[in-house]
């Protein structure tokens, strides 16, 4: 079991521009990023903060076609929100706030032998972080710079280091960079 | 010939900390990092902000040992400036400052037919890039997250996006990225 943070940024360290979009993503041929597929099957439970989840579900609203427009995961669902905020029916949306270790100890729980997936913003994932409960960043480097937005982790980790995995050229445009998270304390394992 | 931007970036898109410092990146295994001698074989003048400029005169100041202690690049240098610096003796340093086109057509006259390299910082690499003038990104994503610091390329660049190029893994501690840039007007050549 693990806890990753995947998802995409663009090379100057950005996962939505400055109004919160990702057109810049979607303009990207995304036909080469192969390790989606692999990834999510071995997740277990999800993370998201509030306006990831807002994102998702304004794409849900702006779909036409209704069979494109159910939530995307099979996995239980945790929404870090100070806010009240509209569920999906059908969908297993659970809305919780405060400290992310209690509910971290509910995922793993839930998510058995898999893995747990924070899947943004780059603050949930620093807190994350911050309590020593992030294990693995894979990044896909989109081929893009924005030069503002949201940042990918807002967090200073130089000491110690991550830890380079593997790289993956995903055609022209994603390079996908898999990460080893240390902490300075002597790891039990 | 080719204009390339060539340098070492956070995985946040940061290429000095915020107090302008590069001990994060004293800091990692730089030994698999072999692209920088068949590079540097390849350039014939050289571009550089103040701030590059003061961090190499203060890292050359620092250094004990005086064979170390000398101006490392054999080609001339152009450093992009509106204060008055101190030059180094025996280097060949040539202070300048307005438009980068006219400095970018003296440089390609002296680099003949070698490559322009942008050493740093971000903001130099955009006024050539707004100019129309930068053909290639080279980028050591360093194993590190920031937070903050000094932006790698502080433009947006996603409509036509960057191509990537290649993906070489360098260790634990650096990922290379090489991007082909690209503008919007039709290329001629």
């Amino acid at each position: 079991m693990k806890t990753q943070y995947y998802g995409a940024s663009s090379l100057d360290g950005f996962i939505a521009d400055e109004r919160h979009s990702l057109d810049w993503l979607d303009r990207l041929d995304a036909s080469d990023m192969t390790s989606y597929g692999e990834f999510i099957r071995d997740v277990g439970a999800i993370a998201m903060g509030s306006s990831t989840y807002e994102f998702i579900l304004r794409h849900l609203a702006s779909v036409e076609d209704p069979a494109q427009a159910r939530w995307p995961y099979e996995q239980p669902s945790w929404v870090f929100t100070s806010r009240t905020l509209p569920g999906v029916p059908g969908a297993d949306i659970r809305f919780v706030s405060g400290d992310v270790a209690p509910v971290h100890a509910e995922m793993v729980a839930a998510a058995g032998e898999k893995n747990v997936w924070i899947a943004g913003g780059g603050e949930l994932a620093g807190q994350f972080y911050d309590a020593g409960l992030l294990d693995e960043l894979i990044i896909q480097i989109a081929s893009v710079t924005l030069g503002a937005g949201a940042p990918l982790l807002p967090r200073r980790i130089d000491d110690p280091s991550l830890r380079l995995r593997s790289v993956q050229m995903c055609g022209e445009g994603f390079a996908e960079l898999r990460y080893e998270v240390r902490y300075a304390w002597p790891d039990p394992s």
